[in-house]
């Protein structure tokens, strides 16, 4: 463990992706030292965090060597095996999230089973291993039904919509090959997607920042509005106690993104269904940054360290995030003339990633405090980030 | 010349310390790749920035070394030899400000001459060298005066308030044996000091954040409110003007910081006269990390780099900074579980420095949209700052 003047603690993440690389800043300001464990010297976060160790987070021995210099273990991403999580906590490092929460954003059928013991509204789902059981549960919900990994999944991979059994045939096979199973649930036929994100502390402490809206093209999220337009308010609370009930019952810490569907049920009243759990840092949560009052990478770190949470609220009446997604353009410094003259307002994140066609190379956030600024605020957000991509040339 | 991808330039700062330090989080952001000068490994900056090499400002070699390995140089404090800085810009570095900037806010003399021929308000001075010279000066603008050693002062260092020309006689003989001269001023009977930052690219365009007040206690920034508060708006014109007028007359590069006081003229007409120049992200300006669209170190960074400068304009009513400074506890990290939680609100800002009694070692802001919330704001601040470094206890 590395003494720093002041008593303060080391937070280590195990990934160097953006979130990690966003973590800094927070980092930077609270005087808490950060330490990653990247795969790579050009990972986003290597690039700017000294205390960089390079390893594979599925390399126990990389894991276990980090873990011994660091206060306390956080993650940039899901993908540590839930088994090595388990044996850290029990040799004394603190885990947070712990192993026995992760999972439920690990395994997306721990996750299924769990949210129905808890009551929590969600799709209709099953677990699959034959075309027989595949069409017995699509002909009750109706077809199209999504399949999904239940492991390893991410930005849209290991997600499909399919249509008929036939669709499935590789996915099976390749479920069975891998012993990771399938799961298939129901296509909600959705108004929108929000998502709710909270924080929580070992100590129990809570806090939500407003619901948004989060737009996915491709099962990549390109935008979100904070907070989500005309949303219900009945619903907007509840969708906020699920996020906490969830934080609460799953012994989350730190950072919980619960990304839902905004839907009806049967009488047509609005309802929620509850997608997908991310237990760090989340895409739908980058607004924060200069959005509120605290952002996620800061109460992140707060929580992990068992501080007392910041203030989650909005600064201002819309904050709207869209995302940077690599095109052909490798040259994306030159932009930022033609960006930053057209909008000094414009306020742009780039991880240092290497551009790759749909990759999420960084993202804009555009503010506005006139209750109805939202159309130009997202014009705005829309134009910056398409023209850092090279989608649009003027 | 590191290449990055993306085709990010490196932009180079002079200095470990926290100015360096802060403009780490700006260049995560906008993917800019920060490189430091720093005295030690330990070094406020040094800490959080990777690209990191380790000499001093005051050695050649070590300066023209990491000139070399960047696109642009910059400066986190104004120490450098401004003979070194010639030589650099003459052999094809861009240094930014340049020596023929910089040197207004190196040598207090140049600086008063330049001004005097701009026809910048500011207190009577002179350049003495005997007790004669002094106590003519003296005389004819009334005791007490004050003296300032032309080079090197920083944070009240290198000024001294002298009622009788006794009390300079340690200060002449020293100005004689080092060479480097003294300057003696009027004592201006002033209501108040107010700080006005602004930024100038390259390429002429210049921004302005809203004119402040700074309280300085033993020459030593505490507190800065912005905007200044019952600030006539005529003389806050004014005060924007001459920053703006100063920053494009001595052809300035970066962040310009122009502290003045505000006095009245024989009539009793309110004005501002300049006191002193800092041509790097300033102390009047660290509120703008949290309460302005674009900080002092964004801006900064844009402007080295002849970007279009960004929103300077501040996101709320009121924002209060107050620096923390070291006292008698080196413990900083256990006060953040009162602070917070008596708070969410309050943003923390530490700078990983030994606690020295009288460093600056932090400062907190609290922004607040309540037009009448600026006493509440300033409470709060003050507490957070007291109790993180031990002033108080509850």
């Amino acid at each position: 463990m590395v003494a720093t003047p002041g008593g303060f603690p080391t937070v280590g993440m195990v990934g160097g992706g953006q979130l990690a690389r966003m973590t800094a800043p927070a980092a930077v300001a609270l005087g808490v030292r950060l330490a990653v464990l990247a795969e790579a010297a050009d990972d986003s976060a290597a690039l700017v965090v000294p205390a960089t160790s390079i390893g594979s987070h599925l390399d126990d021995a990389a894991v276990r060597a980090f873990a011994a210099t660091v206060d306390v273990l956080t993650f940039d991403h899901e993908h540590v095996p839930t088994d090595l999580l388990h044996e850290l906590q029990e040799a004394g490092h603190a885990v947070r999230p712990g192993p026995q929460a992760l999972v439920h954003a690990q395994d997306k059928a721990v996750m299924r089973t769990r949210l129905g013991a808890l009551g929590v509204p969600m799709p209709r789902w099953a677990l699959v291993s034959t075309p027989h059981e595949l069409s017995d549960f699509a002909d009750g919900v109706g077809w199209p039904v999504v399949l999904k990994t239940t492991r390893g999944g991410y930005d849209g991979k290991g997600v499909a919509r399919i249509a008929t059994t036939a669709d499935a045939v590789g996915w099976l096979s390749r479920a069975a090959a891998s012993g990771v199973p399938l799961l298939v649930e129901e296509a909600v036929d959705f108004r929108r997607e929000l998502a709710a994100v909270v924080a929580r502390s070992p100590s129990g402490q809570a806090a939500a920042w407003p619901v948004v809206t989060t737009t996915q093209v491709d099962g990549i999220c390109r935008e979100v509005i904070a907070p989500a337009p005309d949303l219900d308010g009945e619903l907007a609370a509840e969708a906020t106690r699920i996020a906490l009930q969830l934080a609460g019952d799953l012994d989350v810490v730190g950072v919980l993104a619960v990304e839902m569907f905004e839907a009806t049920d049967a009488a047509g009243r609005p309802r929620v269904l509850v997608n997908e759990l991310a237990m760090r840092p989340h895409n739908s949560g980058h607004w924060s940054i200069d959005g509120a009052v605290t952002s996620q990478f800061e109460q992140h770190l707060r929580a992990v360290l068992d501080l007392p949470l910041g203030d989650p609220r909005a600064r201002c009446a819309w904050t709207v995030m869209v995302n940077v997604l690599g095109g052909d353009h490798p040259e994306l410094y030159r932009s930022y003339l033609h960006v930053m003259a057209r909008d000094p307002g414009v306020k742009v994140h780039l991880y240092g990633k290497g551009v790759r066609p749909g990759r999420k190379i960084g993202h804009v956030t555009v503010c506005t405090d006139d209750p109805l600024g939202l159309d130009d605020a997202l014009a705005r957000a829309r134009h910056a980030a398409d023209f850092i991509a090279g989608v649009i040339d003027e």
